[in-house]
């Protein structure tokens, strides 16, 4: 039983509420994506999926993916063939690519919003667009090598999503240790041989597009040991006159979720690849992508949270169970009263509301950085912009997927035992989302990109530049009598995060390694006062209309249990990081 | 890959701690049973759960449960027939029953801490001896009025293992609130006819013994409403002489996870039962099972987390990427250091390790006080055990289930991809513990059966008891220097949970809706405190041993994680609790 709506009304509210109409309608390159229109095109992408992909993805949950080892073959789930065909040629591929290569040239925000549309109604069939974005972006700030498969005969291929695209990165021996990679790319003419062996490639191998390109890392013959000497290559499943590539899916794994996304060994035989940008600076494609594709690992939690968070709010409104312990709230008329008079399933569901509604402005907001950082017209907006996506895009993918899960946890348990059955989509979404936590680089590798690397950067600047976004929203909002609790709570826990990360800054200083024992905790601490900020700013949209308009009250009530019973949890991060390094360093491995 | 061997060094040091030989084995009824003859017992059972159960747990996942709707019949899973009679012919179905019954009169703990074994060897095959233990421990005490079915012509075929028992409690409109159940039992000469439907009945039909005794909760004809007219029958699926009594099959539900263990609608179309105990008092026999039940189900969550954390463990001691932040741990000799010198990878062991054997220590204890509070000769030992089993059982229930799932979880985070791969079994323990925070009551119910019931019994009995406990603990060890950080801290956080508690039980006597908004928290905060009680238990037990004694540095090292990471989370549990209820109460239904 699905019960999912797509959420255009909060989508519609965030995006007001980031003055999308001002920065980024305002942008010359976005000038025919009014929100109007922005919500009109999400409006027909949201359709096709819950009509077209949702229907799909119980059944590819329970068929999965079939590997044929005689021919190296991979059959996609019953019908996920043809409702590709139709989401490429509605033109759903192209979203946010630029129209000279013809794309549609949505902006991101718009795109990444409507990613979550489409991960709640199915996941699995939105990995294989969702790898192919981040070939194109690579593609798009990196040249080929190539006359064949030069960017411009690429990109339309890909944007059109007649050919799909893949991330050939992890090997058997390493996946965030990218620096012990073997693969290796021998000269052959104007291009490369390669061979190795890669790992969780996902849609490695598929029947729903006439060709593949892998995106590969290797290494060349003269390459610097480590991740100094790391090459980037594009290698093509089918070669221009139509032969195959020795490149082949050498299995596909058995997973807990996504059942419907081939996650495949892939082994490159002698397989013929050009080189992407320049020699032995591989990575610098690989980071090209990861701020999307983190930003978009961090909407599936939201995504599958909302549909979860859905299918636990329509059992509740059917079910009667037990009285309240309200005589005033008992439903004389029936044997029991609906569950929702309980406490304990407000509190379950406003958990997942309120902590959902605030990533997904979150990633609203980030989403629309990452436009500003590529296109604002204002070199300072710009760079503000870029300071903020690379600060918090570890968080909400760190964060989204964590909570995201939890959430989904929490929806399972407002419905009992039909939570855990397969009746509902619940216990499919909790298995699909699990892995988003590892994922993109692990949770715990976000935490050392925020710590390590996001803080210290350009003297500090990224974290100057979102304290004084906090700083600017509390001094806009400090008079108004009906923000103050929140204003209040905001303020504390904002100081209280300064202080930890001027702590934590002093004692890595002195010691390194405290970073690594510190950096989840603190991430979390992080992510909880980010949280509080977009909350805020959601209530100073809303300043000003009538106390009985419903989505004042909504948000109001929402926002409520937030600040009072999730943002104080910041409080508990950060005793955690205060404690430092030693329970976990002055510890015998040995005795594990 | 399998990599579980039984934690019986644990437990034998647990029994130790906690005194068996003084308090259990002192009993006159456990004179056999002395710590060595317990642990060759728990030894001979845990070779044969992990050399016979655990080899089935994969193939009982895949392949699950086969239902047949022309004869209403199930095919459990490849291997469970065969080892089900293994498993009964070594008098494993026997271990605590009397042996007037042809038990073999083991003690509770002890036949609980072996459940953990089976547990994490097969928790679906688990489930079927689980629920017969049910249905015995409910005919140990309530007489079944029948001369065929009488208790001692039951008791031995289920003691034996040639029969199975069910609990069929839960129907389609009601699980939380049987009071709503609608189940008729009809008179017919010395016994009655039932009609009805149940669901989810584990191990409803099966193939494996020759007949199952279903606990049936239904209605007489006379019956008051609610929950004060509920009686309990035994409907045997076969008849005494050999003919089908009308009790059917309807179907096997899907399910997230324990696809071996069968979860039946049952349908009772004029079946014939008797009656157990007195007529509308049918709630006492299903409340005689429930503490050892959910006892159980706490030990769910220990043995999957167990296993889930020795896997993790395996799979770290052979897993080399990146490089240690700490320049002296950089293993020169190889490309990239083990993955066990990274703080964030010792983090999640850690918080894994230190609550698994914090509640291990919890259930041992527990389970010890249930042996007393039935077999102690002191009446006033029996007293004070029975409150500590009343009061503390809910808690095992609750928290054992939830942190068993999330240091699954972390388990899993741990191994990166590999984890969320069937290559591995953690994430079948995942799917598989996941239910265990829903079935045997939600974990709210657990938290309202601690707040509503237990807290308010004899005038507070129970929690001046284990208040009584701890202190006497604290008192212990207050002059041993080497505890001192860790009476403090326990010191600190049970005198927060006696003000919570306290300002908890005003706020209630005001407003009873009170316990139903803070309930679940309260619990969680209670817990984090019992289980500082266990760990400081098990730390006084090594005192005096040699500092480089691996146990005791195992033990101090872990404990230190417990002590200065986790129970300060009782904090913010309390913290949430003092928010009362206003936050879930004062909110539109309609807005979420």
């Amino acid at each position: 039983m699905n019960t999912y709506k797509a959420p255009l009304d909060d989508i519609r509210f965030l995006l007001e509420a980031f003055d999308y109409n001002g920065k980024i309608h305002g942008i010359p390159r976005f000038e025919e994506f009014d929100l109007d229109t922005a919500m009109d095109l999400l409006e027909g992408y949201a359709n096709f999926c819950v009509e077209v992909l949702a229907p799909l993805n119980a059944t590819g949950d329970k068929e999965g993916v079939k590997y044929n080892p005689e021919d190296h073959s991979v059959t996609t789930a019953p019908g996920f063939k043809e409702a590709y065909a139709q989401y490429a040629e509605n033109g759903f591929t192209a979203l946010p690519f630029p129209q000279e290569h013809g794309g549609i040239g949505a902006p991101v925000v718009v795109s990444t919003l409507g990613s979550e549309v489409l991960i709640a109604s199915n996941k699995s069939f939105s990995m294989c667009p969702g790898l192919t974005a981040g070939l194109i972006d690579a593609l798009e700030e990196h040249e080929v090598h190539s006359e064949t498969y030069a960017n411009a005969n690429l990109l339309p291929k890909l944007i059109s999503g007649e050919w799909a695209g893949t991330m050939c990165l992890t090997e058997p021996h390493c996946g965030t240790d990218l620096g012990l990679l073997k693969t290796k790319a021998e000269p052959y003419g104007d291009h490369f041989k390669l061979t190795g062996t890669k790992i969780w490639i996902t849609f490695g191998e598929q029947d729903i597009t006439e060709n593949i390109i892998h995106l590969v890392l290797a290494r060349l013959p003269d390459a610097p040991p480590g991740i100094r000497g790391i090459s980037t290559f594009v290698v093509p499943k089918f070669l221009e006159d139509g032969s195959r590539n020795p490149v082949f899916c050498g299995g596909t794994d058995h997973k807990m979720g996504i059942h419907a996304s081939p996650t495949c060994v892939m082994n490159f035989e002698d397989a013929e690849g050009w080189l992407v940008g320049e020699p032995h600076r591989g990575m610098k494609a690989m980071f090209t992508m990861m701020n999307a594709a983190r930003l978009n690992v961090g909407i599936e939690g939201v995504a599958l949270a909302e549909a979860a968070y859905q299918a636990a709010l329509s059992f509740a409104k059917d079910r009667r169970q037990s009285r309240s312990l309200n005589p005033a709230k008992v439903d004389k008329n029936a044997a029991a009263d609906n569950i929702l008079v309980h406490p304990d399933v407000r509190r379950m569901l406003l958990e997942c509301k309120s902590t959902n509604e605030g990533l997904r402005g979150l990633v609203a907001w980030i989403a629309m950085c990452y436009d500003l950082s590529h296109h604002a017209t204002d070199e300072a907006e710009k760079e503000k912009a870029s300071d903020l996506v690379a600060l918090l895009t570890p968080i909400i993918k760190s964060f989204g997927s964590e909570r995201g899960f939890d959430n989904i946890s929490t929806a399972m348990q407002v419905m009992g035992g039909a939570g855990f059955t397969s009746d509902w989509p619940v216990e499919q979404f909790m298995r699909d989302e699990r892995i988003a936590m590892i994922y993109e680089g692990t949770n715990h590798i976000q935490a050392l990109d925020l710590c390590g690397r996001k803080l210290p950067m350009h003297g500090g600047r990224l974290m100057r530049v979102f304290a004084g976004e906090v700083t600017e929203l509390i001094r806009e909002c400090a008079d108004i009598e009906e923000l103050a609790p929140f204003v209040a709570a905001l303020k504390t826990e904002s100081k209280r995060l300064n202080a930890t990360t001027m702590q934590m800054g002093a004692a890595a200083m002195a010691d390194n390694e405290v970073i690594g024992a510190v950096a989840s905790n603190y991430l979390n601490q992080f992510a909880l006062v980010t949280l509080g900020f977009v909350w805020l700013k959601q209530l100073q949209a809303l300043v000003g209309r009538d106390a009985d308009d419903t989505l004042r009250k909504s948000k109001f009530q929402t926002a409520r249990y937030y600040f009072e019973l999730v943002l104080p949890e910041a409080e508990a991060y950060a005793n955690k990081v205060a404690i430092g390094k030693a329970p976990m360093t002055d510890v015998d491995v040995d005795l594990l």
